[in-house]
């Protein structure tokens, strides 16, 4: 594992995927086995027995009483990862313990920290409150990606792909043909890229969703905070409507686009993603349309991403790709990427 | 091929899969045709031609005469795996000759000599007499396995994942719960695992084809002798009743239930089973539930070891495992293996 | 790369197979773009964005007006591979071209150089006159292998094949039984490889097509030119007649075989087949009956050699395989194309 950043917050889930059974997700290399306690506190643990490796998702293992049990020779652990119990003997070896995972449960996700737990700070991890906020409704989904996590950072860091890729839903020329800004926070590490559209056509997605037909005010804001959170402030408006000087925006309408990049191995990434809007709260026929509309261009990205690692693969070695102005954000994303990756690398090494 | 010893006798298949017809079989990496001849003989060569590498074994290749025809371009051969006729030409070359296999039928099993032919010995294969004997009924098969034999090996040299993985068939929590005895006979090169349960539980398994129920004893001795023949004696019998002096035991029930444990490859393995009983020898409804239900088991040992060598393949390099009291046995076969494994490899460089 | 010669000639397509549609193959390795320009020229480039790597065939890509627009960010190219249009900037980097590939449109095949444009010289494609040729009629296809291109130049160099791979549709007995005579060009490198049977067996193939029964002339002779063209000249007559002197032949049937032999890859390989005759040229019956006839011979073909490259990829290093009398054409073969494959290198190295 060397392009993956280590000693990182991740998203291992949605909260609502985690209950009182026994539920596996392989993060950055790692089969990490989580359940919900009966006090209600997510745990997370190994997912493969000290003893033989089986995995402890994998039925007949099976949860009770807050203890898994292994089901190839009866392993049993409880929620801290220590081994309780072993058959044959009533020694428990006191190595017999499964390695633990520092949490957090935040704005909807169940956050995993990836890498030397001693290094672990909850108050680092990246916010997105809109998505369990009662002043948004929110749309999510998690879609599986054959394909290295960078190539999904690329493909948001640069939305001009939005009028080739995603025409007839989110696409339009103005999109392609505005240029961006881009800025880096280096102290914080995060990727500012926007691209503010004053005059753009009205993608079905959006006219839709919030009713407004003909041109519109349309600004995308990015805010990457690498390795794992993305977001993009969506704000419609219609043409010449601005923010007021207070920053109160009562005529436009805001979604909030948030995508959870959270490598799976080197080559798979589970491609999290959430649309939470500020307008048509309850709703039930916009929610669906988003959810929908959005799950479809999501899934475009997958099959051309999953086609690139193709490529990528087969290709000869050292190839050289081309960028031009609108890639800046996805060059800086990568730069800090390298960074993340190598200072681990660096700090394993000494 | 470094984890598989050579130089030994390995079981390639059951007599009775052998008949007048082209028959192939992977055993320990090596492809080998097999044949009964006009005479009743079995014969085992390479299965690929010395001219453009065709499988004897692929149609159109066909066997005439006690002669195989290559399918390709009709290279034939002798049940000596020498070439007798080429196309285009009457001068065979002297080298064009197939590598034959020194075989024994025994057992019910054919055995394949893996190695230098100079060293096979057929009087040190293990026996297991009981799979043709009439005193004894066997029900047999054989399951393809996607994972490495020493996976099986771990599997079989400890039974007290009876209790978990097979639970309702032929596990109880007495099996998991009873300590073991190991004993290694390091002249023969033997592993002998004990455990014997006094007033255990009596599974389905043999409730149903023995006829006792309630508590019962229940031993179970273990011989086995690598790198291939497993073999348990199970002794079911009403708690407190024991054999007499004279060795003799009337009032239990006796089942041998024997693994043919064969390496295909280093990472897939043919799972022989045979399960031979000395009571209710004509009832065909035991012989059919017994069939069955081990059928079954060995099915869930195949699914447990296939995850296992799908973990293995993908863990960091240099992961432990952690033993126990249990595992007693393993280990010393591990070590038999190991030692097999390393005389073949120092045979080799000197 | 290793074993495909660079710097050649290598059929990429049936003219057929391109119109005014964006079309790709890969063709030693490299995925190639072509379509058929407005005017009707054929052309083709690198099928791989300079950007960041997106396939230029696949959707949604797509071609307006002779340019091709990428389907992930709009970078649009000309029929000379050349960039003319980027997102979000007027500039265009100089650096922004497709790599370009010389063709030639040729006896019905779209011929593509693969290696160092400079060396490319139209006039050293061999020649296969007869496949649009109005004295001859023409059926063909091409069928995917899984094997390497060496294998199918061996099978073609060497047609003792017929008599067992395809008997009842070409082979019969005097295949395999005549001996052949070889003789090899080595000025333009070209490998001949005669067998010329005067009193023979009339396979269906040819009794059908012909009409002939009974025994006849039949004469194989084969002209290869490394390393894609394989043209083998079928000649079958009634038994005991002779072409005049003139080199007329007014009595005898005349077949034209011929295969393109394309690496797709080094494990792969496009086999185009096709298969003139200079009689019954208006009659459709014989058309269908060709046509489906070979297209039978070759997948028997294609079975055999994918499981050959299987055999291969499974075997032990250094593995010797045995030949005699009629391989002398398949082992001519073989040493023009390990040196037309070695001059690359060493040209690369220099």
């Amino acid at each position: 594992m060397t392009s993956i950043p280590r000693d990182q917050w991740y998203v291992a889930a949605y909260a609502s995927e985690i209950g009182q059974e026994l539920f596996s997700r392989t993060i950055c290399g790692e089969p990490i086995l989580f359940w919900r306690t009966r006090s209600g506190q997510v745990t997370a643990m190994s997912d493969r027995c000290v003893h033989r490796r089986f995995p402890l998702s994998q039925a007949p293992s099976r949860l009770v009483d807050d203890q898994v049990i292994c089901g190839y020779h009866g392993f049993t652990y409880g929620t801290d990862g220590n081994c309780v119990a072993v058959p044959g003997q009533t020694r428990v070896p006191r190595t017999a313990r499964l390695q633990p995972y520092r949490l957090a449960e935040q704005d909807s996700f169940v956050w995993v920290f990836i890498g030397d737990p001693g290094k672990a700070d909850a108050a680092k991890i990246p916010r997105a409150t809109y998505l369990d906020s009662p002043d948004y409704t929110t749309v999510s989904g998690m879609e599986p990606l054959k394909a290295r996590f960078s190539l999904l950072v690329d493909n948001l860091l640069d939305l001009s792909h939005e009028t080739y890729l995603h025409g007839g839903y989110i696409g339009t020329p103005e999109v392609a043909d505005t240029p961006i800004t881009t800025e880096v926070d280096d102290e914080h590490d995060i990727v500012y890229v926007s691209r503010h559209m004053d005059d753009a056509e009205c993608p079905p997605f959006y006219a839709k969703s919030t009713g407004l037909h003909g041109r519109i005010a349309r600004w995308q804001d990015i805010e990457y905070t690498p390795p794992c959170l993305y977001k993009l402030h969506s704000r419609i408006a219609p043409v010449g409507c601005l923010p007021n000087a207070d920053g109160s925006d009562p005529d436009a309408f805001h979604v909030e686009v948030v995508y959870a990049i959270t490598p799976e191995t080197e080559h798979s990434t589970h491609d999290f993603w959430a649309v939470a809007r500020d307008f048509a709260l309850g709703d039930e026929e916009v929610s669906a349309f988003l959810a929908e509309n959005n799950r479809t261009v999501v899934l475009q990205d997958v099959e051309a991403l999953d086609v690139l690692e193709t490529v990528i693969s087969t290709e000869p070695m050292g190839y050289q790709e081309l960028s031009i102005n609108i890639d800046t954000g996805g060059l800086a994303a990568r730069r800090i990427l390298r960074r993340l990756a190598g200072e681990q690398v660096r700090a394993a090494a000494s």
